[in-house]
Parts: structure tokens; sequence; C-alpha cells
């Protein structure tokens, strides 16, 4: 069977996505999603979607939701790119970009997917290691014939950012589009989204989600933001449908409820900052995050057992192995009882 | 800004799906959606999924689906792989088959996706002309180092399908996976379901989608049954989460209420065949559709010309040109009063 496929894909392990339990019950602190509904206005929206119109197809290029979304950045509608998930815009950049053999860069730590979507191209993985100031080296971006940089920030696990000054000199050095992957973008301070970078540099892409900031994991919705030039050749690699109807009038209703998002980021980020100097009070190492999530690494105990420990409580964290770093627990920001909760347990097991 | 993507990618067209006009009074018979709603109990599943559940991600392997999917068709769950729109279940195919220079192989005239999904891959078409009768020549299949060949049964535009025992003879012969793409397959007659062969031949891959017979086009839901082997290995390109909560739902709803299909289909056919026999009293050659259009060449007027005048009379029809046959009007199989309209306009043009 396995000589039937690619070999770069015959050999590939796949990404293995958070674990998603089907049965109900967990503390579920290891997928970062939002602790707080969507915003009431999407259910209302998508409700009124819900007509004989199903049967047609949606808009191929999602108009509404570019309008919208243009309109919330203060840019034209044709520098957006609708994608069912984020995970669709970083699949659609990379398959323009990279071919057999082609480098293609990522900062380490960060999303494992990148890896994944360049052994799917079968391109040539490029680790751009990040400083113990979170920032990366801009010689490191001297790699001949490089394709495509892509830069998680804030980033995962790490929570980190790097502001917006630091991305534009990675635009000027990188000679290759940088696809800055701001999927928690929504809990970071303003000095640090790209997207007013965007007149300048022709080789900058911004790719939102809709998964975190606006509560909306479940319906698949994402975007990217980049000249109108470089989106007309990305629709090429789209699906010509990939953005569904429900979706689509889900995104627009949530873009425009942007005082909602406001009170779930303030609150998010509140309880962020208890459980980042809790953790720290226990003797881990927490970077400062602007994201909806802490990373703690060191610690009184070793985190596999407590990953295992915390599960047998009904409580998901996300055990994550990177190289050159401990062993370290993601821990989602919950709500502040889950959180409470989180603490308690964590105090019990280390 | 071309210089930035990959060179297959730069020179290509893209591919353009049948228009979808946004003001509304248009008849619209051109992208063979199904002229009835979806059942109810879609839409009574998607309200019931509107919940706090939309901040998490859904299911990744869609296993609810799975479950009513492979029940359907009496095989293992692990044999079905959910896709956004069949388009998404081609798109994996594709990537896990086709590299750059790597021959697929198509049934010509037939949809003309598969060319572009080719040429993402910087792969190498081979055409497979249907004959005259509407079947293919075994002997077009002996292409060395072959990687994948597509064939939609029923065929687009042709509506014609090769039935079950013709398509085994083609897998017998290929040494390389035959992707059967059925989604127009509720249209037509069991004897052309390929499913039932799966058992037989480990290098067949059956397409569905929700598009056409179930009415659900809006919500972007497609599978494939194939081998559980061959299942495994094309998970590993899919996107993580590439169906989200209210698909998958409205998926497991469609697929059990069966007599709402069959009473849909029914109308479908009865329509299709008074449109056939319409159309060929006028002149026109109508091929003998299995599908929910009919695909009308020759005929007493030229058909750009008859398209454009439908078009002001706000009929839309797809005008489909391919080397080798006259340049014809598909014509979607509407409700019964939306074809009386077609074919009363249309006798007033030709």
């Amino acid at each position: 069977m396995t000589r039937y496929f690619r070999p770069n894909v015959a050999r590939m392990a796949g990404y293995v996505p958070g674990e998603q339990p089907r049965d109900g019950g967990f503390i579920k602190l290891n997928t970062n999603e939002n602790p707080y509904p969507p915003s009431p206005r999407v259910k209302e929206a998508i409700v009124a979607t819900l007509t004989d119109r199903l049967r047609l197809y949606p808009d191929p290029m999602s108009t509404a939701f570019r309008q919208a979304a243009a309109k919330l950045h203060g840019i034209e509608p044709e520098m957006i790119l609708a994608g069912n998930g984020s995970d669709d815009v970083l699949t659609i950049v990379t398959r323009a970009f990279v071919g057999p053999g082609d480098p293609a860069a990522y900062a380490t730590p960060s999303y494992l997917l990148y890896s994944t979507l360049i052994q799917l191209q079968d391109g040539r993985a490029v680790l751009l290691p990040y400083s113990s100031e979170w920032t990366l080296d801009l010689a490191d971006l001297a790699v001949p014939g490089l394709k495509l940089v892509y830069i998680a920030n804030p980033d995962s696990p790490s929570g980190t950012a790097m502001p917006r000054e630091r991305i534009a000199e990675i635009l000027r050095t990188a000679d290759c589009p940088v696809l800055v992957d701001e999927a928690y973008g929504d809990f970071a301070d303003s000095r640090y989204h790209c997207i007013p970078l965007l007149g300048d540099h022709p080789n900058l892409i911004v790719s939102r989600s809709f998964s975190k900031g606006y509560s909306l994991a479940g319906i698949r919705l994402g975007y990217l933001a980049a000249s109108a030039e470089m989106v007309e050749h990305l629709v090429k690699v789209k699906d010509s449908y990939n953005c569904d109807l429900l979706s689509q009038a889900a995104g627009v209703a949530a873009l425009e409820d942007q005082s909602y998002l406001a009170q779930t980021r303030s609150k998010v980020q509140a309880t962020r900052a208890r459980l980042g100097d809790a953790l720290r009070s226990l003797g881990y190492n927490v970077p400062e995050s602007q994201s909806n999530f802490v990373w703690a690494t060191g610690g009184p105990a070793p985190s596999r057992e407590t990953f295992q420990r915390l599960k047998e409580r009904r409580i998901l964290v996300r055990l994550m192995s990177y190289p050159g770093y401990p062993e370290g627990l993601r821990v989602s920001v919950g709500t502040d009882d889950e959180i409470d909760q989180f603490l308690e347990a964590l105090r019990q097991v280390i």
C-alpha cells in the first residue's frame, strides 16, 4: 500500500492534534480554546442563515467576510483571504511557495504543524532557534533559496511575542515571503500586531484565527492579510469553496462584535497574569505570555509525571517536548474557577 | 511578486467555479445544486449543536459521521474519511499520490478541477478520452509510473456513468490508486455505485458529496471510502480539523434521513427524463443522464449565444467547451416549474 504514496507522505508520522476527549468531565486546558462562549451574535447569525440557501454553494471568495475583516484592519478587502481555519491558510501558503527540496524556515520551539506542512510538500525544514530573550537571529535567515519563513507571534509554546519593529527587520532581511501567524494575536498588545506593516513589506503575510480570541474553534475559520497581488495568486491554491455559508456568516458577526472580544480578552489577560505568577511562585520558569496560555518548565517535579497525575484528576494540559528545552507543560488560560482547580490539583501532585 | 511562487502556481490560471450570482432573481441551473431543500432534520441537528461547544475544536476524525457513513454503506468506519466538501477529499488524494512530474490521468471530458489539482502538484496530466459509448479504453491506462486515475462516475458534463463491472476492469488494469468520484452518485442507479468493489480492489477510492443529493452545498461536506490502510495514510495529508462541528452534525442527520433523499432523488430523476426528452425534441444531442443535469450539444443555435440570451432572461446554465466536442450547455435539473420556464425561454431564443 505505501508504494502508492509519495515517499515523503509514506514516511511521515502525521501531525497529532491536541487530545479532544469525547467524554466530558475534563477541565480542558490543553488546546488553547477560549474558556468563554462566542458572542451571542454568532449564534443568531448562524440561525438566520439556516434557510434553503444551504442547498446552494457558498460565496467562493467569502466577500462579506473579507469586507468585514478589511474594515476592522483598515485595509482593502482584496488584501484578505479566508480559510477553513487558519490551518487551511497555512496549508495554502505552504503549497504556494514550497516545492520538493525547497528550504522553508520556522522559528523553534513553535507550532509543530509548520514542520508537517513542509514535509507534505517534500520541502526542507530549516530551524530558526529563539534566543534566550525570545527573539530570532537575523543571520539565520541567510539560507540560499529560502522560500518561506513561518513565525508564530505570539509564539506557542512560549507565549512570547516579538515587537512589530523586530518583525520589520526580519521582513527586510528575508528574501522570501514571511508568514506571521497571529493565531494568538487577539490576546497580545497591539504593538505586536503586524498588519500595519503590510504597506511597506510586500513579502509579509499575516494569518489570523477565530479559534482563540473569538471562541469559535468549532466552526473553522481563519484568514490572512497580504498585498492584493499576493492574495490574487494564493486564491489559485485554495479549494474553490473552502469556507462554508455558516462560518462566513459567523465570522462577520464575530468581527462586528469587538466589544465582546474586548471583554473576554480582558478576562483572559487577568487570569493569565494570575496563573503565571502562581506557577512562578511554585518554582516554574514561565515566560511572560502575550497569549491565552502559559508555558511552565523546570519546577519541582518532572513535567511528564505531573501531566499524568493531572490527567488522572481529569485535568488536561499539554505536555510539550522540544530539543534543547526541558520538557514542559503548556497550560491554557481557563476560567478563574478552572485555573483555581488546576492550581489546587497541581499543588497536590508536585 | 510571482518570483516568490512555485513556478507551477505562478503560471496557473486557477480553477474558475461556476458563477454564484450574489443578487437573487436568477433561475440557477449552472452548478448542479439540488433544487429541493435539505432534510428538515439537518437544520434541527445544526441548531442543537449551537451551544458553547462552538468554542472547542471539533472531533478531528469526524467519528460520529464516519460511523453513520460506514453503516449506510455496510463497511467499517475506518474505511471512511470526511472532507470539507468532496473537493477537499480530491485535494487530499492528489497531494498524497502525485508529486512533481508524476503522471496522473483523468477521463475527459470531465470535472475541470482534476487538471487544476494536478497542476498544483506540478504533476503531468494524462488524458483518457471517452469513447462515443462513454466508456474508457483500458489500453490508455498503460502509462509508465502512473500515480493516480480520476474518474467521475457519473461524469460531468456528459451525465453518463460506467457500470461497476467496467470500473472493476479499470481497477484491475491500473497499477495505481483510482479515484471514482461519485459526487453525482446519489442520482444514479445502484449498479453504477462502486463502494461494493472495495473488498476486492485495494487501489479503489470512492468519493461522495453532500452538495448534490443531500442539498447541502452550503455546508461543505464530502467523504471518501477506501481500505482502512489507505485511509490511515490519507489522514496524514488532511488538515487536522478539516470538518467543522456543524457540518459533522449536519452530515449525520442527512445520512440518517434516507427516505428524504429517496424522495428528492425520485423527483429529480423524473424531471431529468422530461428535460432530456424536451431538449432532444428541439434537436439537441443529449446523452442519457445518471446525474442531476443534462448535457446538450448540437441543436438549432450556437450554444454560446443561447447561453447569453438565457442569461439576459435571468436563467443561468453552464456553457462548457471541451476539445473534440461541440460547445454545449450543461443544464442542472431544477424544479419542474424552473425547467418549464427554462424550456419556454430556450424555445424563444433558439
